[in-house]
């Protein structure tokens, strides 16, 4: 969650202005109610209201996987990438594995009684939600680096598990795995039912989004590219190989990273590629329209203050710091032909639970 | 290519003692003979000797994908690892993207004329192979580093791929993407059809191997996870996004590496590896046998000098410096009950050319 550009200012101003400590209850794990649901009519996007975004969607999946087509793509090369934070799920009021790691300094701070009296984790302790949403990016990226550090590979599976089944979201009170956009949903299985293979590209970290991704968009571990430190190759007491997390970034998946990674694990330009924000998804869009051919590039436009959340400051929505979609991207998106998508009128339903959501 | 172990004093004597100046010669591209015959027995390891190794590899295999079995694993963990040098095709007498890199240097000293006067470039353009023989292994590293930048992705992709196209091996004066081992390719084939998502996990740089890897071993780019550089998002002269590659290391997947870049990159501790080497593979090779449940390690030994190569030093084969086995590895493998597979004793046949092959 690195930013280098202009907007860092901005997100350390109100990255974490509006935290939430949130209650640890229990809760359904992972729930699939939005995945089980099968589609009852032909339309493969239900969730969408009649309109060009929609159209543009189905025009690209079809032109691309009729053998008539000149634009015709062979299914080996179907590949389409899918940022995660504000593209597929709700990335308001804050990351959600920002949350996970704010919720685990007091975890780590009882096994290494030194952070208490360390910067940023005095901080984050002392729970004054002011001085917290003062925190630099810097500081939050330190935070995220130890939390997720010392233990085991498997150990930390278990640990973020174990907090997806307890934590809520603030507004909605519901797992955050719930909040998933039902539309994003189709989408994945629309493209998945017409051959391609559909990957994330998170700025988050791979081993986080890992634990869900596969009940929650159909996406397998090994099609999650994200962030991610590094593992030690050891043995433990009794001699046993494990892996072991290290605080040491090998993997940036911001900015340009997410396009220069995709590239180191995959292989591929991609064909179609989804994001919203400024300082995470830029590249990766641009990279992927500028390839030969037919090429989909979708960008989230988060427009629709009552059913989610509005932010730009594109078009003139408010600067809240998480997810920021700048006015010079947005330019960027419609003198290249990106496809935009607005989510207050685009998107029939948001989220699955919504009353009337069929 | 790096050794960072006492292996490294034998590498640098003997890695590149028979070098061969390849011919440029016209030849079929990525043939697919041994790939595109089908079993016509119920067989699905026709090209392996009936004995332990074999009847293992099916068990192994049955017993996990058995519903009723005790060790039965679901779809989605059935994940297999493959090292591809010496594992899947010949690594003798020197690695193949080596002898990519080596051809290579011509070429980029003409566009660098610098380079004709710094070693090690300089002794490779002498021709001098005794000097050549010499290079240390951190000599051979910057060598690959160098001759695979300053282009763009694609620029690389068309150079390898023109390359395997007119190389050939100066064995058997075939194609090098033709020395394929076939009781490999069944292996990866009987695994698929049963289920099991097959990657290659090379020391080699993923984007040369993704060049060939699917119409050779049937496994698509994004399963190959290789040693890789960085790569530069930037603009072309008309302004155009492109990717291009730096000589700068950012994934070193040889020993530990190949299992803590695996994790990285796919998230899995795999179910099956098959590997051959001691600075490459014994990490992989062990951690994936610790693993809960029913797990299958395979190392092939190459102990055929007639059909192959025959090198260890286990088993008092000779140390020839590339793909060494050593004793100790070999003594691990026994110990902690890896699948020893005898390339003279359990392999019928070795390529799909072979008189005789069926």
């Amino acid at each position: 969650m690195k930013r280098n550009d202009a907007q860092s200012d901005i997100d350390r101003r109100t990255l974490i202005s509006t935290l939430a400590v949130l209650p640890t209850l229990s809760a359904p794990f992972l729930s699939v109610s939005a995945q089980a649901q099968t589609a009852t009519t032909n339309d493969p996007l239900p969730s969408w209201n009649d309109g060009p975004a929609k159209q543009a969607i189905i025009a690209f999946v079809t032109e691309t996987t009729d053998q008539s087509s000149p634009r015709f793509v062979p299914p080996a090369r179907r590949i389409a990438e899918f940022d995660q934070d504000g593209t597929l799920w709700v990335e308001h009021p804050l990351y959600t594995q920002v949350v996970y790691c704010l919720d685990r300094v007091g975890v780590v701070a009882k096994e290494k009684p030194e952070l208490k009296d360390r910067e940023p984790f005095r901080t984050v302790l002392s729970g004054d939600r002011e001085a917290i949403a003062k925190l630099s990016m810097k500081d939050i990226f330190e935070i995220v680096l130890v939390t997720q550090s010392g233990m085991t590979v498997e150990d930390f599976r278990a640990d973020v598990r174990n907090w997806l089944a307890t934590a809520k979201h603030p507004r909605w009170n519901r797992p955050y795995t719930e909040l998933v956009y039902q539309p994003m949903l189709e989408v994945l299985r629309y493209m998945r039912a017409n051959g391609y293979k559909t990957f994330i590209a998170t700025g988050g970290s791979s081993g986080f989004v890992r634990e869900y991704s596969d009940p929650i968009y159909g996406i397998p571990p090994e099609q999650v590219a994200g962030t991610e430190q590094s593992f030690k190759y050891g043995y433990d007491r009794e001699q046993r190989p494990i892996l072991t997390r290290e605080p040491k970034l090998v993997l940036n998946n911001m900015e340009a990273g997410k396009i220069e990674n995709f590239w180191l694990m995959y292989g591929h330009r991609p064909r179609a590629a989804f994001g919203n924000s400024s300082s995470d998804d830029q590249q990766m869009l641009e990279y992927v329209k500028a390839g030969r051919d037919s090429r989909l590039s979708g960008l989230v436009v988060h427009d629709d203050a009552t059913r989610e959340y509005a932010y730009g400051p594109a078009l003139g929505l408010p600067d809240t710091g998480v997810g920021t979609l700048s006015q010079a991207m947005y330019d960027m998106a419609t003198k290249q032909g990106w496809l935009i998508i607005s989510m207050k009128n685009d998107w029939k339903r948001i989220f699955s639970f919504e009353p009337g959501a069929s």
